[in-house]
């Protein structure tokens, strides 16, 4: 089960795919995001010149959540838009479900970004979740590190935003943006369950419709409410109109044909909380980063060595045979 | 920091907390609760003692999730009601975000429940999560492991809904009860975001409220989608009006007053999952259930194992300077 070393695959008279990756190929860069996706270890030097290349010039990775039909797919493509109009280049890492009901609907949306397709400044990936509710995978952080080392501006990873994927969007990025909508009191949800806590920029998106001024209102009042000191970040609360989606019209709104609004302002809170952050608040997410892939990486050989060690240990636990901690220790190896 | 060794905190001539515990003490079970949620060494020959009696008589242990907002409690508390006109007894684990913003407006919903203080047919018992957004932990199912042991004949675990307990639930009980409303088009997006894949009964509850048949058709619509055969599950969709609690008056509907309807029957949905299970279906449920408890413990110990020893191994991987499959491989110890 060892896996091969990693070997060039092109002939000495022809540049390395790792030369070719480090001048910013975009072919290159899209075999390196396979073989990343893929787990394979020839991906590894060229994670390496990634990390170094973004040590040197880091992009900004920003991370979008919020629950489905809050318009984050609209949202996500608004910002590309503006983003392209500052001259940045812009990558985005769709992360969709892979179930069986939702699967469809949801790439449907992306069939928008398409739209980006002949620009070279934009790049589009679309990733699959360990699951329907599953989260971001190692590889999601590779492909993300990736990106960056390629040299885009911008990199947006956009989750689902249910489950375990809208937990870890701030363990996976510099800053989180949180999608919400003025329609079913979203924003007395999201400070009931606790997800305001992982926002660095909240957009109140479908803002045409009823209730955006007190959502935002409430919004901002939530986070007073909470301990805080001179050195705590808000998270500006920005109303936005991404676009006249389906689902807008679907509530008998009639946005057709708005130009998006709101957008500029949605990137001026991020820049601002990445000054906040200052070089030190940055390293400290890239490190929190960090510990988010490699514990993504302890976890997947856990789970495959249990897998291969262990088919009865969880029975056994389950038959009040053997003790769950003693079952923890068994996994574990004694020396740990 | 090795923990002490389990002793017996009573003289000889008094029983043990383990016999009290076997006869079915609440007095007993209360401590032992508390053990097992500081995760002392004592915990564990209880956690034995339980897992035997369980083996014997299990208990129905059904997990509860849905948005925040659905009337989760207000269901959960019909759901009491309705089980003790049965004669059932019942325990519930309401597990709460520590969350600065959430914590007093949820723990706020379980004051309802103290209507059943005075009963000894019910025992309601609060767990902070961990974090706002965290998941369930290896002491969570202690928890549970402990209520059934006691010979609850329902122990039912109420989470918020949100981030990684919504995924977990699914992986700590027998029974999933997913809860919708139909404000929002919540089936919809029930359907979109994948959740629909962990229930195994679905409560539309507020079924007052405009749209609840749609809701309805469109829940059941959508499973017909997936790829299924004739052994395949079908998640009964059941229509619920739990009460009239405040979230209802707030959106306009006369609903004050209302008896719970629907309750039978999701408890017979439930029971006819049970049936459908069979006993090799509720081994395998049982020992998934045993699989989550030890990979929590198994990442408990990860996490200290990685506090104690590598402070700079993250920031070095940030840094570039390190593989995170090195500093996978250095968390994991070379025999692994």
């Amino acid at each position: 089960m060892t896996a091969p070393d990693p070997q060039p695959t092109v002939h000495s008279t022809q540049p390395s795919l790792e030369s070719r990756f480090r001048s910013g190929d975009l072919r290159a860069l899209s075999r390196a995001l396979t073989l990343a996706e893929a787990g394979l270890p020839a991906a590894r030097p060229l994670l390496r010149v990634a990390r170094e290349q973004a040590a040197r010039k880091p992009g900004i990775v920003l991370g979008i959540t919020g629950s489905p039909g809050s318009g984050k797919s609209t949202l996500t493509d608004a910002l590309i838009a503006h983003l392209r109009g500052l001259g940045q280049r812009v990558a985005v890492v769709a992360v969709d479900p892979s179930s069986p009901y939702s699967g469809g609907a949801i790439l449907g949306d992306r069939i928008r970004m398409l739209r980006h397709h002949a620009d070279a400044g934009v790049f589009v990936r679309s990733l699959a979740s360990r699951g329907a509710l599953g989260g971001l995978s190692a590889r999601t952080m590779q492909v993300l590190a990736l990106l960056e080392g390629a040299g885009f501006d911008w990199v947006i990873l956009e989750t689902v935003g249910v489950g375990q994927s809208e937990v870890d969007v701030a363990s996976a990025c510099d800053h989180t943006l949180l999608v919400l909508t003025p329609a079913g009191g979203d924003g007395v949800q999201a400070f009931k369950a606790g997800i305001m806590e992982i926002a660095d920029v909240i957009a109140v998106n479908k803002a045409d419709l009823p209730g955006a001024d007190r959502t935002v209102r409430e919004l901002v009042a939530a986070q007073g409410l909470g301990a805080h000191d001179e050195h705590t970040w808000f998270a500006p609360v920005q109303k936005t109109v991404a676009g006249a989606g389906q689902g807008r019209l679907e509530q008998g709104s009639t946005g057709q044909g708005l130009e998006p609004t709101g957008i500029a302002g949605l990137v001026a809170a991020v820049l601002a909380h990445r000054v906040h952050l200052g070089a030190a608040g940055l390293t400290g997410r890239r490190t929190r980063r960090a510990e988010f892939e490699v514990r993504s990486l302890v976890q997947e050989r856990l789970l495959r060595r249990a897998r291969d060690t262990s088919a009865d240990l969880y029975a056994r636990v389950a038959r009040g045979e053997l003790d769950a901690d003693a079952a923890a220790d068994a996994l574990l190896g004694s020396q740990l």
